[in-house]
């Protein structure tokens, strides 16, 4: 499964590694780092194994997946109704986004076109070798760019022999995967272009991408960045939520960069997905002001909004699906990665879930609302913090099955520094998806490339970025 | 000749140069470094303008250097006698590469292959734009991996926009050089290979890289390697100078890699240039080891000391290039590159230049056998230098006229800082050239790109590595 390599060897490929990533952006920039001079991004020394029909159901799944949170967007006094319900439970976020929407609505929502560029994250359950579902996302999916040169990583090092003492191939060449997300991405950022042009190539509007102030993944971003400009000469430019008000204006409700006049097609979000993205009532403001002007969102605010884990749990149920899928197959398909997700409400279901929460609380995992690692509730901690809460907030949290990924013994590489200790991987699926409110069609839908991170088994979050995880690729077995 | 840009954008364009670099291989390892943790190489803020005259050139001329260099190899006779001579000079370092060369003849040298990967360097004068060579490097060329990025790192900033406050285009793309060098001194070092496999295209037999320890300039080296196995399937494996007798060995003069038993078909030194890569008589025997193998040497030890700024000394001599090169139009477009370099020893011409170097040591530079920069003595520094040597090892040194090249205002960006001196810029032409010393016959020759370097017009040595130059790109005008 992993090669078996000599010491003299595993140094030798340790420093191939480190070269190869650093002059091929698998880099990060570390805490309070100076502009230049950034650090390898913590990577695995080996492609991680994962079943081709696994894989290969994740690819199969993702225009489904696209498609599905498309329609719902589409539907939208459904999530409406829906959200309003939920932003009472988050009203530092959910809450606030929501309320943005409403304001939105009434100055007037003018771009019927909304763009969404997800990722949806599994885990293989070893059992059966099914991917489950972990969660949807459908604003500033990140690690596209990464990816894919993670992927070539691990091809190199297998073609250079550095994976077998005797300097022979140890993987075969069709097994891995070396992800197309940059490729695939930037093209959803120019269809999103393209079709706010109304189907013309103009070079001449650009995407505004929605940065972080002191971005640590900021090359993750820039090759997706790089990509639009040389494959499609499409020019891009970062600015902070803070920043927008003294950056653009709108004329006629087009949105411009004020220091070259040049027109905004897409805004791109690769920040807005916390409440530490908005710092102030003037960060709401910008984010209202971008959603009322005539560039296209990726997402919009009800595409963000549609990624709610309530959403995530509501859609378990097969009638509500039917609803927005009418085909049985495609239905099928996705009910096949779900894990039972239940409400804490008080509803049967929601009655039956708060049982199992205090009587079997090791098979289950405690989510809120809120996006991001380090939130979740695991196991035996989830009965004391439900006490912890007062109950009429329960509501605000799911209660997901456990999913038993294989453990396996790969080797995690973080500053030179080598971790032999077992690790469980998520595999992420990219998708990207253009589609028109105004006459409910859906314009492009594709798979956009895959991504696999790896963390320790011990560690029950896995943000790369927060340095618990690394980015891995797949080896298919 | 360069863009006005406000304050603002030229900040944003530093922020995306220094992106655009880390992602992109534009680094160097600082000193004291950690492996895994690199710094912006040090660049230019824009291309520097080079007239497209003098660019073709120095583009024309240096496949008839190439040429030049072979056939002095070819005629091994006379080459040895004045390396002879010039052993006496320089005996730690040209002495023993002599002594060395000398003891592979009495061994055998069994590979009658030369392979040559040279770099002619540089300045455009600035009265007629025309080149005049500084020198003509035989060994160890680096620079032809960070030339062809910076290239491309410029056409990025100007395609992008970063380059005009408007957001426009700056440069007309044409006229932005992006060297190839990446490709084709790859491909001078597959030629390599296929021609030790007798023409055959052979993906079992490995290229050695003698590259020192820790070196800082790691990454431009890697571009090479990256290249070789992924458009040719050919690796390389890199040791140092000192590891040579513990990781390969020897069957039949055959050179193989101990731990794969990998046939090694080409020797590609980083390394052996300076008398500091040799730290013992090990190290010497190392080197011998590898003359006396059957592996391609780039370059052999004959190439090598081609090298010697004596023999640069002895080519501007128009009666001896005609000994090398039987066709006038080649050698007039040689000579044009010519300036004046004198001899100190006691012939005519070496009378008249002590006397130059006493009464007008303004318009000299005094240059040492030993390569590699700081040891130069300039202008009203050579009479002083001179005195306080005896008289005997005057003829060790060459006396060269300068070159007085445009002084432009580019700005070099170091690790963030921006400095903004007058500079001068050093163009190199990269070639590659294999040749037969059994049939004296030369089997290819190459153009193979560019590279520009720039400094501050005060500094006098222009090692970008030593952190006085950087690395640059020609924009034509």
């Amino acid at each position: 499964m992993f090669p078996a390599i000599s010491a003299d060897k595993e140094q030798e490929l340790i420093e191939s590694l480190n070269h190869y990533c650093l002059a091929n952006s698998i880099i990060i920039y570390p805490p309070n780092f100076q502009n230049y001079q950034p650090v390898n991004a913590p990577v695995t020394l080996f492609p991680t194994p994962i079943s081709r029909g696994a894989f290969k159901q994740g690819e199969e799944v993702q225009t489904i997946f696209n498609e599905l949170y498309a329609r719902i967007v589409l539907e939208e006094e459904w999530l409406v109704k829906i959200i309003e319900e939920l932003a009472g439970f988050d009203r530092d976020f959910t809450g606030k986004l929501y309320e943005t929407y409403l304001k939105a609505k009434e100055i007037g929502i003018v771009q019927p076109l909304g763009l969404g560029i997800f990722r949806s994250d599994y885990m293989v359950n070893k059992t059966d070798n099914q991917i489950k579902q972990i969660e949807f996302n459908t604003v500033s999916v990140s690690f596209g760019g990464l990816s894919t040169k993670v992927g070539q990583l691990h091809k190199f090092l297998n073609d250079a022999g550095y994976y077998s003492n005797e300097s022979k191939l140890f993987y075969k060449d069709e097994d891995l995967v070396v992800s197309d997300s940059i490729v695939k991405l930037a093209q959803g950022l120019y269809d999103g272009n393209f079709y706010y042009n109304k189907g013309t190539d103009n070079k001449k509007t650009i995407i505004l991408v929605i940065v972080q102030e002191n971005e640590r993944n900021v090359f993750d971003q820039r090759l997706l960045e790089f990509e639009l400009i040389s494959k499609y000469g499409i020019k891009s430019k970062r600015v902070t939520m803070s920043d927008i008000h003294t950056k653009t204006f709108k004329k006629d409700n087009i949105l411009y960069l004020k220091e070259s006049n040049e027109e905004i097609s897409v805004v791109y979000f690769r920040s807005g997905y916390s409440p530490n993205d908005f710092k102030s009532d003037k960060d709401w403001e910008n984010r209202l002001f971008l959603e009322t002007s005539y560039a296209i969102k990726a997402p919009n605010l009800l595409t963000q909004l549609s990624g709610a884990k309530k959403i995530q749990q509501i859609l378990t149920n097969e009638t509500i699906l039917k609803e927005f899928l009418k085909d049985d197959e495609k239905i099928s398909k996705l009910t096949k990665t779900f894990v039972k997700i239940y409400p804490l409400d008080g509803s049967e279901l929601g009655k039956q879930a708060i049982r199992y929460a205090f009587e079997q609380p090791d098979k289950f995992v405690l989510k809120p609302q809120r996006e991001g690692g380090g939130n979740n509730i695991y196991k035996s901690d989830i009965p004391n913090f439900l006490n912890s809460l007062p109950k009429d907030e329960w509501n605000g949290y799911i209660l997901m099955e456990l999913i038993y990924p294989e453990i396996v013994h790969n080797k995690i590489i973080r500053n030179d520094q080598v971790f032999n200790e077992p690790i469980i991987s998520e595999l992420g699926i990219f998708g990207t998806i253009l589609f028109d409110s105004s006459t409910k069609q859906i314009i492009t839908n594709n798979l956009s490339g895959s991504l696999l991170r790896s963390k320790f088994e011990t560690s029950n979050e896995g943000g790369v970025a927060a340095g618990f995880g690394c980015v891995d690729s797949v080896v298919l077995c």
